[in-house]
């Protein structure tokens, strides 16, 4: 089917349902959470059922707090076997992880995913690489259903295009993005409150535990790698858990210096996992995928048990076959 | 005259002129440069005679440097008297330092501003304080005149547009705001460029002199302000200088349990030069004028010339006044 013809089919499934079950994929970002809630207030809005969910660790990341939850249900309460199923932002029922299964048992099954690698899990699949966020494609089903953006709908749309675009600025980033976050201002989103919640507050302990980590910051500048460690013993000293340190891979990158930023985080349990991120000259999606783990050209990572020197001094080892 | 009636009269001031020289604020900000670089290479290319320039010190900020320069000529080689001379992002002639002068005696003058203090100095002044970037302005004026914003001239004013809007997520982003970007990428300009250049680099060094001050931090819980130094010192050993810390106090104003955020930057002859951030409940711009300083209510700063732990303590006792 055309596209055009995937739109008005999943708007017609969508149209004779009753009840929407919503699902996302495990570890929601605001695009995946964003894209969902928009669309599960918008039917609820038009009188149906809604119940959303994700797969397991259920936990609502303490940045997307801000979103409009209500909706939300631990995965053990959502639907056995759904009427329909609408599924947001994940590349393939994996991504679902125990909720795959009420996937598999929906009457009807609908995918809205940007994900390139997404072959289509669904009745109907509405999948545009094109697309910068998941966002854009509920943005299309609402126009399509005739479902209005009210500020809050248009609020959660704004945040999947914020967060999957990096506040504009990754190369995804295209006129139609743009001119949709346009229209999300000006239907009442806050591009400042989704800034303020997502990317401008952290513990304090975070502060801490990134002053130990960058003062342990090492650069090889012939090898145009920079590289540093957090062990699970910073966070305890500071307060904070793994989940507070994301961002901070993206404090090691600035270093001008470098192509390749490493941060190996030593988890008490003898884990150590490690984020890559590349500046483009190498591709770390191909070293980690060697390593074990994956991911795409300039962003990936793995997870190792071999002693954390042995895991770093592999990696810089090995970078330059990727370049 | 109202804006309409302006924008006409600017316009035709620079269809009149053959030569026009162009000049923004000192220190000039990615607003201040692209602005004046934008309305300036579409002068060029409508066949003027271009010359821009800033008040000392004559300096391109790195993280600039990427815009296209070349019409840029040291303040001394400013036109003395220019025929048409258009200002940027002033918002009144002190801002230009010693070529607040050429303006006076230029034979007419155009203002092109979004400050709200602007009162229009200019034969013509082109002022809207509903415009998030003084690029915005710029573009009205290029559609007037009927200039065609080449890639170069889109990529300039999405400098301008990224930057006054910290990447579109200030307050002052408008639905006009974003169409307008959307607009300068379908002409050309490169989002993920803009944002590598400005917010996506600093020398190594940085990563250790932040480091230090993060290790320093320090969280007074029931004031909500959270406090920390960086030394010359610092900056030495990590072989940088202090233009390269600029976005340090972004990661010191993380920290979500405090209101305020202070940084004091020990300069080794003495001078304690103190950056506050607000997140809205304080007004570190009326506690920065009584230290002697200036800065708006959420930004502000001051020098002082006393002990550091003097300076500090004194900050966090007059905090309470200003909330």
């Amino acid at each position: 089917m055309s596209d055009r013809a995937n739109l008005k089919a999943a708007a017609d499934l969508i149209r004779q349902a009753g009840s929407v079950a919503l699902a996302c994929h495990v570890g929601p970002d605001g695009d995946a959470l964003g894209s969902m809630l928009a669309f599960g207030l918008a039917a609820r809005d038009a009188g149906k059922e809604v119940a959303a969910s994700f797969g397991s660790p259920y936990s609502v990341p303490g940045n997307l707090g801000f979103l409009p939850t209500e909706l939300l249900v631990p995965p053990e309460d959502f639907p056995a076997e759904p009427e329909l199923m609408v599924v947001f932002d994940a590349g393939s029922a994996e991504r679902l992880a125990e909720l795959g299964s009420n996937a598999s048992k929906a009457e009807k099954l609908i995918v809205v995913d940007h994900h390139a690698t997404n072959e289509g899990f669904g009745d109907v699949s509405l999948i545009d690489p094109s697309a910068a966020a998941t966002g854009e494609l509920v943005h299309d089903l609402l126009v399509e259903l005739g479902w209005e953006a009210t500020p809050e709908i248009a609020q959660c749309l704004l945040t999947a295009l914020v967060t999957d675009t990096g506040r504009f600025q990754y190369a995804s980033t295209s006129p139609r993005t743009l001119r949709l976050a346009a229209d999300l201002v000006a239907a009442g989103a806050n591009p400042s409150q989704v800034s303020r919640h997502v990317y401008e507050q952290a513990p304090f302990g975070y502060l801490k535990a990134a002053g130990a980590a960058l003062s342990r910051a090492h650069l090889e500048r012939d090898k145009g790698v920079v590289s540093t460690t957090i062990t699970e013993a910073d966070l305890t000293e500071a307060g904070i858990g793994w989940g507070d340190i994301d961002n901070l891979i993206d404090i090691i990158r600035l270093a001008a210096e470098a192509d390749v930023a490493v941060l190996a985080k030593l988890h008490e349990d003898g884990r150590v996992k490690v984020s890559l991120r590349s500046r483009g000259d190498t591709d770390v999606g191909a070293l980690a995928a060697g390593m074990g783990g994956g991911g795409h050209r300039l962003a990936a990572g793995f997870t190792s048990e071999e002693p954390p020197e042995k895991v770093l001094a592999e990696v810089h080892r090995r970078i330059e076959g990727y370049r």
